[in-house]
């Protein structure tokens, strides 16, 4: 018997499916920006004039209304408010929200898709709930929900930042993820899912589905990565609250480029079933989901429903802690003891803003009464980095690159980098994969020691007493990284590999003439290869950031110090409704 | 040069280095025994005459005078209430205690080493304080501590039941282990180390080094492993606590088998730091180490006063959840669940015995007006071992049959057929661990779903409700096991697989008049090897264990709910002053 006739397939090269992509996303846009195009006309000339993505978009009232910057510039806490009281409408919000999104797509790149239409339809729902019982559904009650696209949506392709994931249907979505169904119980409404680098395995953005995403205070500069795309559009006021996940520096680069906060929680306290990656619990280095906001308090929002989702009952990886209410008030008698560690031990120094943005700071706790500041001592980076980087990928890249062929799209410069060039990434044998899970073990016994020994050993009681209550250090070297030049991850990857919690939190601005670039001795060619990226009029007025770290299942602990000190104004004033030309 | 004349070393055989190691352990015993040769050939004639170990040495009084039963015998909980108001020494206590213990090992064959001078020295000591004082050290002050050989004791040799290890220097412990050094600074003392198999993996208990430890009950039948020492101490109330470790069944299937109360926690609750394995985290499934009892609370108190010590701190694969205390006030309105599961799904039934108790205890729990019993299936049992033995020996063993091949010792039955006949231990290549650890968190997500479907979806709360709190079921197919035939560990290691916290409780006795042996026909050969291995003279007298088994870190639930069954007359009567006729 002759073989069937089949109909020949005609294999789409890499370049057809990302152009298929980007006419999807388009596509998503154009309920937003129909017959806008004058409008955008504008935009494309005025980012000729200004790298300054949030300054053009305030100039171009043809593109972004007044109510829509009213609206989206907000503050989260008090649309919160308004959205939870009646005081406005979830789907005036959420019109303005989508409106904003659309724009920010097209001024940095930020979005793979934007769902306009499951936002609208799930905001009339909560309005037609307040409208019936007066109440709203839940503590996020109409807040716009971003969320990074390998995050499944259900109907949406899932592709990691992959060409060949987005043309698969193995990697299209059959429901929400577990977490974003939390936060849409609650009242959350997903309008947007935004973009990732090739890989997930960058500290920018940049895919070959959709290009880079820049940064909207300096689009000259990466939107840092690999949530990029939420950071960027979070920061435009294209979204109130955003999903990112980190496994490196994921959540927390991008949140300090940004100027918003970003927490990674201490692994299996946030769901992760329903997203593109091994299943929880099995990976060397957990990569964990987690909140971005330019609000502390929806940071501690978003962490407070999910945990009392009590998702443990269903992924049972997850650790059964719920969120607990932790309160800060130190005195003189029993002082908040909080770390300080500059730099990573003489390395690879931080740019000029993020040490003196770490000196302004050290030096308003300290003038605090129940505030004490002790200096705390890196350790073993370079260690650190040897045993994550093996960690990363056991099988030395080699699945990653398959998916990469199976499309034929090139390897980006940065995921070359990760692969080719860090000696740990290599193909592991069973007996290595073993030997660097026990040097990651006795990595973070080492640890625990290292943090003791801020404090003493009380023999009576059996404890260690007196050790920092958290750290505070750079997120990076660098503000933001000038586009393809973030290669040193230590920074942030070592709190991934000893699992404890960070947030990175806005600490100030850059500014030329504080700032200088002063260096002429360096402590090594990594060190001088860095200090090179910095330039004060480059970076001058772009947001820096900083992390507070806690020890492992202290997120409840950080999120209140850092609010405490916020409290006590040693973090920048964040106005409570903004107003656009003080939000650039 | 000629290279320098060194002396020749010539290497001991493994039957000189176990001769050493019985020498060394008989020298302990010496301060209790010496000038008992008349005494000790009363033992040898009695064990002649009856195979039940605890009755013969009641009728020595010779050997065990009536104040060493007394002291002995008292039950644990009594004990620690005299010990903590000054009501009796501990001395006297510890005096009584390490004479059982020499006596104990002349029966059962349960100790590597008697640590009288150390236990004296510290009774002493507490003696002292409380004289001083008038107060406690604290809440297990004077209580006679025993522990398992792999787990470090200052100066002496841990060997993990090889005899290679027992020669070498590097297995000399430099200091106690953790949790040995939380429990004495609560007041335990360390007065016994106790037996443990060859590899530690075997469900019973029998080394080159030392030989086999045989069941207080009937020495016919073994102790039950690994912690088989630790269980036939306790029986023979030479010891009123003892700690043991569990990765398939160690802790329980022993209490099981002698009567006793034995908890397996949730991994990463009690610290590990100082045994001899891999270092704490680094492993596929987790040893883990637990208490052993003839009492619950013993067991509470355990839990309690190791997880006060917040060890997290310096063991920071540990989690920090304190030991919390749990209510269990049911009613008819909001019931009390419990699952339960006679038997594995239809590979091998349980031998009369246990099902006879578990039947009893079924019926008296449903007559409670605030329980409700629901029938609780079991899941792919043959699937989770294929997973587990999978992930025992990443090797195949290799490691382990290297430290035998140093002293030239055989593999003993039990570790041949774990590591020759198991078709899931081989040497696993890097991608087959990856695969095994996949299937691990598999079997572990659809277990979850498997114990929610006894509840209900709850759509508003946006959770599942009215799920067990607790199951039910054997610990093993047989009581205990007749030598060399443990060879099923499903029963008890699915929780190990899942780690789920399971805790073996005293259910009975097997009574030859009602647990007949009257199957004809068998689920498989499995299941007939296993129920040919049933004799009801034989079994005839014997304790009956079950286990309750939780969730994921609902250590305090079981416990909780077993001391609520115990004390609504669900569980066999514990008189609170043991008389020694009773006692056996």
């Amino acid at each position: 018997m002759p073989p069937k006739k089949r109909a020949r397939v005609v294999k789409k090269t890499w370049q057809e499916i990302a152009r298929k992509a980007q006419d999807h996303r388009d596509a998503s846009l154009n309920s937003q920006l129909n017959g806008a195009d004058e409008a955008l006309e504008d935009l494309e000339r005025a980012k000729l004039s200004s790298s300054n993505a949030i300054k053009n978009t305030h100039n171009l009232p043809k593109l972004v209304s007044a109510e829509v910057l009213q609206i989206t510039y907000t503050h989260p806490d008090h649309l919160s408010i308004m959205l939870s009281h009646g005081g406005i409408k979830a789907v005036d919000v959420m019109r303005a929200f989508t409106h904003m999104a659309a724009v920010a797509q097209k001024s940095v790149n930020c979005l793979t898709e934007l769902l306009s239409s499951r936002a609208m339809v799930r905001a009339a729902e909560l309005d037609k709930h307040y409208a019936t019982t007066g109440r709203a559904v839940g503590p996020l009650h109409g807040i716009p929900l971003s969320v990074k696209s390998h995050i499944g949506i259900q109907g949406c392709q899932v592709a990691a930042g992959y060409v060949s994931w987005w043309n698969s249907r193995e990697h299209l979505a059959s429901e929400d993820a577990l977490v974003v169904q939390i936060l849409e119980r609650a009242g959350a409404v997903v309008h947007a899912r935004t973009t990732e680098p090739q890989s997930m395995m960058q500290l920018e953005c940049v895919s070959n589905l959709f290009g880079t995403t820049v940064n909207p205070y300096n689009t000259d500069l990466s939107s840092g990565g690999s949530s990029g795309g939420e950071a960027a559009l979070l920061a435009m006021r294209g979204s109130a609250l955003g999903i990112g996940s980190d496994v490196g520096g994921s959540i927390r680069v991008p949140a300090a480029a940004c100027g918003l906060y970003g927490l990674k929680p201490t692994a299996f306290r946030v769901p992760t079933t329903g997203w593109s990656s091994t299943p929880p619990g099995a990976d060397p280095i957990p990569t964990v989901i987690g909140p971005m906001s330019i609000s502390i308090f929806g940071i501690e929002d978003f962490m407070r429903v999910v945990l009392a989702a009590e998702s443990w009952k269903v992924e049972p990886a997850l650790l059964p802690l719920p969120w607990t209410d932790v309160k800060i008030e130190p005195t003189p008698e029993r002082p908040l003891r909080i770390g300080v560690c500059p730099h990573d031990g003489g390395l690879i120094l931080p740019h000029p803003p993020i040490l003196r943005a770490l000196e302004e700071l050290d030096e308003k706790m300290g003038a605090l009464p129940g505030v004490e500041i002790v200096p705390f001592h890196p350790y073993k980076f370079d260690e650190a980095w040897a045993i994550a980087s093996s960690l990363y990928f056991t099988d030395g890249g080699a699945a990653d690159r398959k998916v990469m062929d199976e499309s034929g799209e090139p390897m980006l410069p940065l995921v070359s980098w990760m692969m080719n060039e860090n000696p740990g990434v290599k193909d592991l044998t069973r007996e290595e994969l073993e030997y660097w899970l026990e040097e990651r073990e006795s990595y973070r016994l080492e640890y625990a020691k290292h943090w003791n020994q801020t404090g003493r050993w009380d023999e009576a009681a059996g404890k260690w007493v007196d050790t920092v209550d958290a750290l505070i250090c750079p997120v990076a070297p660098w503000i933001a990284p000038r586009h393809n030049t973030a290669k040193y991850w230590t920074y942030s990857a070592v709190w991934n590999l000893l699992d404890y919690p960070a947030l990175a939190f806005p600490a100030g601005k850059a500014d030329k003439n504080l700032d200088l670039e002063t260096r002429s001795s360096f402590l090594g060619p990594r060190d001088k290869e860095n200090a090179e990226l910095y330039d004060p009029e480059v970076f001058h007025g772009m947001p820096v950031g900083l992390q507070i770290v806690g020890r492992r299942c202290e997120d409840e602990k950080i999120v209140a110090i850092l609010k405490y000190l916020r409290s006590q104004g040693c973090l920048p004033a964040e106005p409570q409704i903004y107003k656009p030309e003080e939000g650039a």
